[in-house]
């Protein structure tokens, strides 16, 4: 599909006013491929094209929506029309839609819908947006354990239309509402009908907590793989359930933070949606920490430099090779950062693999620092004509790329060790410690060679 | 779940010998969980334990192993069990582990299989492993649209069972197993027994093709958010579905490419999982390209810095800041591509608003140079007493982040425009051309300000 055809086509067709036309093909869409085509739009047109679509499209559209243009177009609609689309919402969509408005309208808009759907949604925005109890969609089918299979297909059939219910597994709790097993659709279609439910459900339950916050969540489907998981209160209480798709965009904004991360923008106080597209002063203080602290740590370095400026007026060629050193050694100790940050976090590192990941890293930086600084050694040789300066800045090369790639392993190992989040060893500050040790390595072989010549 | 505590305490049972223990205790455990621990045992712990396993825990473990461990352990128990444990698994899971071991040493393996379940595998493994094809699961339970619901429920309880089949949708074909539509399993609870398959059947299916990429399948997943798709072949014959679970590992996968690439380390010749654990010399081959560019690079920068040899002799004190302007110029470079690479690859960042991301992160850079400008200049000014040189360098200061905002901004964009894959531009390349156009504007500076002291 591509977005970009569709989107002129309904450009031409809004231009030339054949709404009927417009209106039935934007109904023919998929509901993920509208969303793509109503990111496209401008506000005025999408309002246009919303107010076209089925009512069934338009719940369905919404949960593909991001969340700015979820409360854009419900607060451009009609009310009456934005209450119907709402309560066809799952209650989890319905309340994430709610919560970002503002709070008198989202009071209103409460108010609106059926009483017992408001009261729901108003349990779940209650909850932390950010923890299982705010993710979750509190209805979910429940049967007793001594149902047959009979008893609860027809139970399905009878309740799970009503409340537009997503359905991949049956609950099975007591009459206190306690969560006592779990069976899979598959299990109960292909278990003879007369069996009871207490035989065939799994009881060594893989649940969540409504307090357990989202990278939690997170490790768990990923880990588990299933496509549902039961939410409990603290009495074992059955609250509600999250589906996977629930937790795919939370997956991907995870990945995002950790990429942010290892780039050094800061995404402890700013949102990290906000960082592309809201407001610029968010944006700046979202991006300035990590650069301050490389401009307090690169400061030692101007010191370092700076303490040997005899060295470098006696022979300012030292002073070229600068950005070269650092560099290099900012480039390998940021791929070993990276290698540890990404190990530890899908599980490829462990502490009690670290030593050798330690030792491995140390071969690795150590051949490659060789390679680099013979070759850097020949180049410099072969420029300047002297082997001597060819040595020194080969040499600096070797350890500097050496140093570069154990400083790069430890960092994370260690902050893993005291049970810091590895992440927020982020490579800007591996660079930074690297260009203050790099400098101070290659000026003290510098001035150990300018003594050797006897011009100091 | 501490992996840590439970690994020991299996360890003291192994110790004891109290093998009926430790076999009660490892088949107690979830096969996920299983996973974490054999991931810590060594690995004569690792084949005294796996043999202790039910036979179906260990074809569910299987599942949630590495590829390394897979093999090791099939290797290491008898092969009579091996191959018994190889039929439980589903065709897709038995094929990735067949295709990760030696020909000759998966040919036996293939002999000693059912005859049915060899040939299927075996037709999967002539599929690329990176196509829908090498990962979709052939075994698909399909009904005909004539048959009435009554009649799928009564097919899925005969013949569901059998295969240890995977069960989301139920799948409409032809005689001549052409895909007509699809049906879930919520829709097959939830309908009258008596209506149509016809009738209830979606027949605008999202579906992959045979030859379709991983990458292409991810964003498949990720936008429809389905739990499972069809595959069919050229005539839109039905060869197999794919299940998200099949895709949860390969996003896992591309997350670190993309992590990978922005530190400049190469997953174009070397698989993602053998530069932490493969060989030495592989690991290598995926560090050195970006390194080695980035030598090239740098040695232009030593050419720049060194024609300005004269003003470095005169002034010293000027070659001291090099780091301090390469570094924040790099950072908050790398913080723009960052931003780009990660909004072009979510779709927060379009073709069609570039123009406002190109506006509003200039602006950005402007900004935080100015305030780092400012900064530096202070700090240079009450440290050496001259406001000139303050100026110098707070003026190159902010010239070169607001440069280095433009390139990291730039770069990603143009590239996507062509259509390379804007991930390339990793943050490696970026920082030495910011190193090379920051000094050739720092020293420009420098010899104004000198030859305005009329000392050059």
């Amino acid at each position: 599909m591509n977005t970009q055809s569709i989107v002129e086509r309904i450009r031409e067709i809004m231009d030339d006013e054949t709404l009927l036309q417009l209106k039935e093909e934007l109904n023919s869409y998929h509901e993920a491929d509208l969303a793509d085509i109503f990111l496209e739009l401008k506000p005025d047109e999408r309002l246009k094209c919303f107010n076209l679509l089925d009512i069934e499209k338009a719940a369905d559209l919404m949960e593909y929506l991001s969340p700015q243009i979820q409360v854009e177009l419900l607060g451009d609609i009609d009310e009456e029309l934005a209450s119907r689309i709402l309560t066809k919402l799952p209650h989890d969509a319905a309340a994430d839609v709610l919560g970002d408005m503002e709070e008198d309208e989202s009071e209103e808009y409460l108010d609106r819908l059926p009483h017992k759907f408001s009261e729901e949604v108003r349990e779940l925005l209650t909850y932390n947006e950010d923890t299982a109890g705010g993710m979750m969609n509190p209805v979910v089918l429940t049967v007793n354990s001594d149902m047959s299979v009979k008893d609860v297909l027809n139970h399905i059939r009878t309740s799970a239309t009503e409340d537009n219910m997503e359905l991949y597994y049956v609950y099975v709790t007591d009459k206190q509402n306690h969560l006592m097993g779990v069976v899979s659709l598959r299990k109960l279609l292909t278990t003879p009908i007369n069996q009871k439910v207490e035989d065939i459900m799994i009881s060594d339950i893989v649940k969540l907590h409504i307090d357990d916050y989202s990278d939690y969540i997170i490790d768990e489907f990923m880990k588990y793989q299933y496509n549902a998981l039961p939410v409990v209160d603290l009495y074992n209480r059955l609250k509600g359930m999250i589906t996977w798709d629930d937790v795919h965009d939370l997956f991907e904004e995870e990945t995002t933070e950790e990429i942010y991360q290892t780039s050094g923008i800061s995404t402890v106080e700013v949102d990290e949606d906000e960082i592309l597209s809201g407001s610029m002063t968010r944006a700046i203080r979202a991006r300035t920490p990590w650069l301050f602290i490389t401009l307090l740590g690169e400061f030692i370095a101007v010191h370092v430099t700076n303490s040997f400026e005899n060295a470098v007026s006696l022979l300012p060629i030292v002073a070229a090779f600068m950005p070269l050193l650092a560099g290099l050694g900012g480039n390998i100790g940021t791929q070993s950062i990276t290698l540890m940050v990404r190990g530890l976090s899908t599980g490829q590192v462990t502490m009690s693999t670290a030593t050798h990941h330690i030792l491995r890293e140390t071969f690795i930086g150590a051949t490659i620092g060789l390679i680099f600084g013979l070759l850097v050694m020949s180049a410099t040789w072969g420029w300047k004509h002297s082997i001597g300066l060819g040595i020194v800045v080969g040499m600096a090369m070797m350890i500097n790329m050496t140093m570069a790639t154990i400083i790069g392993t430890l960092t994370p190992l260690c902050l893993k060790a005291v049970k810091v989040d590895p992440a927020v060893a982020s490579g800007p500050v591996i660079a930074t410690t690297i260009d203050v040790v790099g400098l101070f390595v290659y000026f003290s072989l510098v001035t150990l060679y300018l003594s050797h010549l006897q011009v100091l």
